[in-house]
């Protein structure tokens, strides 16, 4: 029987040594790769309590087992490490090429360990790394980065080997930095490209000849099966609404059932919903559609905007949250302007949910100081650091010059480059910011949708769509339709099957988008034939991702910080004003919910029992609960 | 008698040593200060042939024996390096409250020599030098470095102490980086910053008790003579004008006779003069006149512009030459966009001349590209390094975005920042960068100003109206009226005399704008005043700028570049199409003036003779010349 081995790359920027070493076949198993196996790395190797800046951190860049074979958007890498934007394991993950390259190139993954006192990048070719001298990429964006290493390693063509960087907002530890590769694609969430920027990492290039497939355990039995789940996915009709509209086809469906934030979320829809949705730039800027490595959805919008002030070139995006957070939050509804402050946001290596969400914030300060509702000497400080910025709500202008200024920590910048939260906190007005565990929040209100209290709270990386996606049985019906305002409590169950599902998929690593379309079930055959496990079964997938779930919820705990699962007070206390979910909090969905939730969780007060670690083989750390 | 020393501390940034230097009577008397001692200093110390980066060129920052006394516009210092945008001597000086509080500090000057490795900032408080780490500051805004290390030293009212700082464009070694103190004041020209940026120097905090008035030889006598200068100073037509309009008085006037450089230097006139003149200013955004330290014409503006998309909050400018490269030369109109880009010009740390002539540039190689006359490739890597940028003529927010770009040399940034020359030279099209020796130029065209075509090209730092003021003749009538377009050789004398004199005032240091009213005369009895030489003579301060601006011309000689005095070949062969100068060059001026000029400096072919060398005392350097 073929061992299942996860080959990785320890560089130690302190010392400039590259150490490697093999992740072994029953590690494999418990934890499958990526998110998984990052969680479990990062809980035994980083201290507690530990700065996340300091080169005792460690950035864990992980595919999986079958990223870059040919089949089923496997596409994809995870990106792990403490956070600076929550103190706890922020995690993220992206498509586009980067994942398949790294694992060509000969290590399924990278760990980032130390820190370099000067800038580098990284090459790895066929198996062999190399740590390079990037001063003179150092500063530079993320395109212009990506166009100088392909110059250097003498790769132009863009489908041959992939460049992961960080732009100037990791380089200046923005703790909304965003791990780009591609270019456009990005590990977006939790600021993770801010501690490869501390660690003075600007880029990692991925070549090589590695041919994956040839470590299947059963080639033919894997492709049959991969193209059963890629027929289920194809014909699914989110994946064709997926490749018409591109992730925005959202706008609409959430603005109708009330549930997109408006003004920084004091209103549950906005009027120009349609102006900024994936129908109108179906319309206008979409010249192509693209899709990840190997994918056959191709939801990804390659948008041109040919002129104007918010003129774009031809570029990816933007996607439904970027246009969100950016448009709708911040109620700026034109779409060339999204377009373009999108561009920008690639390019400096932002969080385009974090970003968006955060000038939303800064137009709520800015309107409190206008209204004298903020102390005389915070609307002092902050006038003074706008300077020549305006942040009106739907000032387009002020939204894409503040990119500048967060990216370069400049004046009013040097705030918003820190998120949300630490803005809000700042200018004394903290339940401004609108987040969970630090988090800013994505793009469904849990007041409409009320299923998403739950996920959101208990999210282990704060304010997320990723960990559990309720939104597919409130909103969307798969797998079956719920009523979104009412309570329910087999959503709960749904949820937690859901998170647990969701980080087996995000350790293979592939696309969530297949869930749609497939169960479970729908991997377990997959995975047999990937890997020989031929006892595997969907309740050790399931149960596999129970113990990752839990894993990421130690950290948490051992933090001492972030396992208080609740939402902001906003969004307890003050009803929607509009739309559909009119009148409604969530708080009453979040208190009914989350004691079914730790039931099922064997969890008290969001810790986890000794006794359900032990049922997880967490036996290793039941310290952190005894 | 007393003895006229200044006193400079030598901060050597490798070794982070500093060392107290006295610069005796004799050399203050044959080179006085400033602009003069920094030349010949620089000229003794800096090696020839060096890259302007390298720890061995020296930045001299260096004030004179008047500056901070109660007279006569005496707040100036002068920077003095090799150019990292001309490769030969640059210098430039600033007004603001620096100067004299440079010297309240206990010091006359301050030489940076080496290069530190960290960033530093450097505190002069009464005669005690400190270097300081300033991790904290580097990448940051200008106004935010000023705000933080009034912070850190306890002092936040403006007019206690003064800053001299750097923002990114130098930190970034953008080669038309300005030296700024004061947040607004820039000696601005040849790049300086970057050189300062290079020792890794972010500012310097000058503050203290020194009576520098003390130290006046006579001080009654001092008073009188000064009160006399000021007097006919105040009762100036030019100075009334500076007051009630500021610099942009000159839009109309210029454009009125035809030589005011639109849209990069191929026209002569600007449709929208008047709606980017002062006294457009005056009736918009000008909230208030300022001066700086001692000075009674307060030509600086404080302007606002309340709201739109260009909304500036109170600060200084924008100035004449700022309004003009950033506006007819560039095609934009709008005095509020001028007005903001004026500001993040000035927080970003830029020479607004050159930045708003490299903008020129850009636009005319971009016309150049849609007209397909580029080279294809060529086309290609400029629309990819544009990006969102789109640089048409007349753009407002492209010119206000390529600040960002240039100052974080963010892709077309990165050849923004270098200057228009190598910008244009990079697309193969050097003939459409206007300027002398490397540096752009300033606001007034020779073609229609033919004393100017002497003027620019004699320049020993390269394209600028502040070595000779030949407009002051040309077309102020001072010291009497000449025809702008008629040739006339008297000119080329009065010219040469007065490049002698700035050379002078440049080294006291005082302002410039004391020429329109006083002349060498009136700065005789002053200067015996001040420093008990008895036997001074107008013929002695005429030669004394002599001295220092052959000094100057030697280092170019000795570096074998830049003593070859030409304009661009647009002036010498494009013909003006119109305005009051239609169908002139600046061919036969040049021609006609240019070998007269040589003869009355004892030059042949831009190199001073040694004869001329022995004449003004400088025995010690005709080894270059032998």
């Amino acid at each position: 029987m073929l061992l299942v081995e996860l080959r990785l790359a320890r560089i130690d920027l302190s010392s400039q040594k590259v150490r490697e070493e093999k992740i072994d076949d029953k590690t494999v198993r418990k934890f499958i790769g990526g998110r998984g196996l990052g969680a479990y790395l990062a809980l035994k190797e980083i201290p507690a309590g530990i700065d996340p800046f300091s080169p005792e951190n460690k950035v864990y860049i992980l595919t999986g087992p079958i990223v870059g074979t040919a089949a089923i958007e496997s596409g994809r890498y995870h990106v792990i490490a403490k956070s600076p934007l929550t103190g706890i394991l922020g995690d993220a993950n992206s498509g586009g090429q980067f994942g398949p390259w790294l694992r060509f190139a000969g290590y399924d993954g990278v760990v980032l360990e130390g820190a370099s006192e000067t800038p580098v990048w990284i090459s790895i070719v066929d198996g062999e790394v190399k740590i390079n001298d990037a001063s003179h990429l150092w500063g530079k964006g993320v395109f212009h980065t990506e166009k100088l290493i392909r110059e250097e390693v003498g790769v132009e063509k863009e489908s041959l080997g992939s460049v992961l960087a960080i732009g100037p907002a990791g380089e200046n530890k923005s703790r909304i930095a965003a791990v780009m590769n591609d270019r456009y694609r990005a590990a977006g969430r939790a600021g993770l490209a801010a501690v490869i920027g501390s660690k003075k990492v600007k880029a990692i290039w991925a070549f090589g000849n590695r041919k994956v497939m040839d470590e299947i355990y059963d080639k033919d039995r894997y492709m049959k099966e991969a193209k059963k789940l890629i027929k289920k996915l194809m014909e699914h009709p989110i994946s064709k609404a997926l490749y018409e509209y591109g992730t925005s086809v959202l706008v609409n469906v959430i603005n109708t059932h009330g549930g997109l934030p408006t003004k920084n979320w004091t209103r549950g829809t906005f009027e120009k919903a349609f102006d900024v949705s994936g129908e109108k730039l179906a319309e206008t800027y979409l010249k192509a559609r693209k899709g990840c490595w190997g994918c056959v959805i191709q939801c990804s919008r390659v948008s041109e905007v040919p002129g104007g002030p918010f003129k774009t070139p031809l570029s990816e995006g933007p996607e439904y949250e970027t246009i969100w957070a950016n448009g709708p939050d911040t109620m700026v509804g034109d779409l060339a302007a999204l377009t373009k402050v999108n561009y920008l946001l690639n390019d400096m290596g932002f969080d385009t949910i974090s970003y968006g969400s955060t000038v939303a914030t800064l137009m709520e300060i800015y309107e409190l100081a206008k209204q004298g509702k903020l102390p005389e000497d915070k609307a002092k400080e902050l006038y003074e650091l706008l300077g020549d910025i305006e942040p009106e709500w739907g000032n387009a202008h002020a939204l894409i010059e503040l990119v500048w200024r967060a990216a370069y920590r400049n004046r009013i910048g040097d705030l918003v480059a820190e998120g949300a939260k630490r803005l809000a906190e700042y200018f004394g007005v903290p339940d401004v910011a609108i987040h969970v565990k630090g988090m800013e929040m994505p793009a469904y209100d849990p007041r409409a949708i009320n299923s998403m209290a739950l996920a959101y709270a208990t999210s282990n990386r704060g304010g997320c769509h990723l960990r559990a996606y309720s939104v597919s049985f409130d909103v969307l019906g798969v797998p079956k339709k719920f009523d979104p305002l009412k309570v329910d409590l087999e959503k709960v169950r749904l949820t937690k099957e859901q998170q647990d599902y969701f980080s087996f998929i995000d350790s293979l690593v592939v696309c969530k988008f297949n869930t749609f379309s497939t169960g479970p079930e729908d991997y377990v055959e997959l995975m047999k034939a990937a890997t020989g496990w031929e006892d595997f079964t969907v309740e050790e997938l399931l149960t596999t991702g129970e113990r990752i779930y839990n894993t990421e919820r130690l950290f948490a705990v051992r933090e001492g910080t972030g396992y208080k699962d609740t939402l902001p007070k906003r969004l307890l206390e003050e009803p929607l004003p509009d739309g559909p979910a009119k009148g409604k909090t969530a708080k009453e969905p979040l208190e009914k919910y989350l004691p079914e939730y730790y039931k099922l969780r064997g969890w008290v007060d969001g810790k986890p029992l000794p006794d359900t670690l032990r049922r997880l083989g967490l036996d290793e750390f039941l310290y952190i609960v005894q």
